[in-house]
């Protein structure tokens, strides 16, 4: 087949083929096999559970697709609770007329970046929708996490933050944003930009492993680390005290910021995370972040405050609110 | 405010007023309103685990509407394996421009359906697409379930049919396809026609806890009564023997399925079971069906046999195969 039909939708002898050829091929596993309505999974205690739509445009993008952004998306939505990414459904709403090739190659990018954790695909959904109805392709997944780690990671919440804390960002930020703003505009700025797309399991379970215990972990995608520290501050009632010039930007993203007016802490990212955790513990968590990127640094503390705000100092002595984002920066961005 | 805009998907204040407003409203529950990146679930043992896309057009239909249709398929996944519907998730994604007094009307539909079954809606995802990238609005429900009475349900499967289980339908076939064939074509029959749209988790548990040990269950969504037939005598290794005479089929469907060419057994259904279980308890489920609507009915057995088919029998004697049924009756049934 060279495109996509509408009766690749329909529950028929079109869509098992689909089903048969592309997807089980690709995401095989034990319990996607058993072809149920629904997957039965063996958890024991509690679990964590997440969802998110793709929609992102263009689908391919300097550093990555729609099909790897589906999975660390969600796969990083449960490790950001600590949880081991474990069991993801997958549903696809395709345009008719979307190319076979382009889907063959967003399913083999899905099951790359599953590697990346373990994580599996258990169940699926595939509709088809007329020509104009959709563009071209939007990808739901849904995840369930588990908690190997109980002790440590349970606590960790929005809500969780402590005066003293410090606050780290994993890498330099707004990768994600400034990319798919570069791919959008066909815009050349010499430089070798990629999104920061990917999944954060393999660090979060480092940091576990090595006995770190992070008060709060969030990714900072739609609304960037000026959305992640806003919600932060008003969740735990505390104030968050950044240094302007300790948060890690790259030359490209910064380029791209003033030649559009964007502040990259509002840029999207995909696989870059903000962590609240015990000062004393701050050197050890940068020490196993900068083995995944040599950016990661701290960038603020948490004060206890009556002004549940985000304040942000640069390196002249002035001092100002980080608000939370409004309006739309960008759409489809993920 | 009047329509969904691009910012109520940009991840920053309009994006957190649309949550609150209206989802946190609606939805509202402990586990919900944590706001986390996923939700915590307090389950202990193996759950059920499904997803589901819904497209279907026109958004509103005779007995229901895409909010409705989102719960109630997600919830039947569940019920479909014996698990209790227990949390859903729900994204959407949504045109710019979509009118919010449709998407409120949604929100509420769903709310409605949720209660049902006692399930609740413990994370989402919102998505904005300018306009013309998406057609209204799309939404993905997944859900997980659990077993309350493990002994009688961890073994309803879709291989688990066996030689002399009776066939049962809990009602007539094919509303929901007939209804959005109606709809789309603005058809009038002079009929009361609506679609069967409805959460079947109260029709098993009543089954269930009537002692009623069902081999397979399954809601006939896309590819109707045909698909599910085809699928369990393959997966099972079994001929079913149907009764084309004892499938219940009402007037409007029946004269609209002549009208077109169609055939009921071929039609979507939204609230609609197909059950195989030991033929002695056969008059008992029926019992308990048709307190939930009079046209359930026995319709066929399971034979041991080497072809794996379905065999369908009308009252003058002859013979034909049921097969799966090919190419697109009628794309976004649901």
């Amino acid at each position: 087949m060279r495109e996509i039909q509408l009766s690749h939708g329909g529950g028929g002898v079109e869509m098992n083929q689909l089903i048969n050829q592309l997807f089980f091929r690709h995401f095989g596993n034990e319990i996607l096999l058993r072809g149920e309505d629904a997957a039965l999974l063996p958890v024991e205690g509690p679990v964590a559970f997440t969802t998110d739509s793709f929609t992102v445009s263009p689908l391919f993008f300097e550093g990555g697709d729609i099909g790897k952004l589906a999975i660390a998306g969600t796969v990083n939505d449960l490790a950001m609770m600590g949880a081991k990414p474990e069991y993801l459904s997958c549903s696809f709403i395709i345009e008719e007329g979307f190319p076979y090739a382009d889907l063959a190659r967003i399913v083999e990018s899905m099951a790359t970046e599953l590697a990346k954790s373990g994580a599996r695909i258990v169940c699926g959904d595939t509709k088809v929708v007329p020509k104009g109805a959709a563009d071209k392709i939007f990808i739901n997944t849904s995840g369930v996490g588990t908690f190997p780690l109980p002790e440590q990671s349970r606590g960790i919440s929005v809500r969780n933050l402590k005066a003293g804390d410090a606050i780290l960002v994993s890498r330099d930020i707004g990768s994600h944003g400034a990319c798919i703003l570069m791919a959008r505009d066909a815009l050349q700025l010499g430089s070798d930009l990629k999104s920061d797309c990917t999944t954060l399991w393999p660090q979060v379970e480092a940091l576990l492993k090595a006995g770190i215990t992070p008060h709060a972990l969030r990714d900072a995608t739609r609304g960037g680390l000026a959305a992640v520290l806003n919600e932060w501050s008003s969740a735990s009632g505390v104030a968050i005290e950044l240094e302007e010039s300790a948060i890690p930007v790259c030359d490209p993203v910064r380029g791209l910021c003033e030649l559009y007016g964007f502040e990259p802490h509002d840029l999207a990212n995909e696989g870059t995370m903000v962590l609240a955790l015990p000062a004393e513990q701050a050197q050890d968590a940068l020490g196993i972040l900068r083995q995944f990127n040599p950016a990661a640094s701290q960038i603020g503390v948490v004060q206890a405050s009556d002004r549940h705000k985000v304040i942000l100092s640069n390196p002249w002595g002035s001092r100002r609110y980080l608000e939370l984002p409004q309006g739309e920066l960008l759409p489809r961005i993920c």
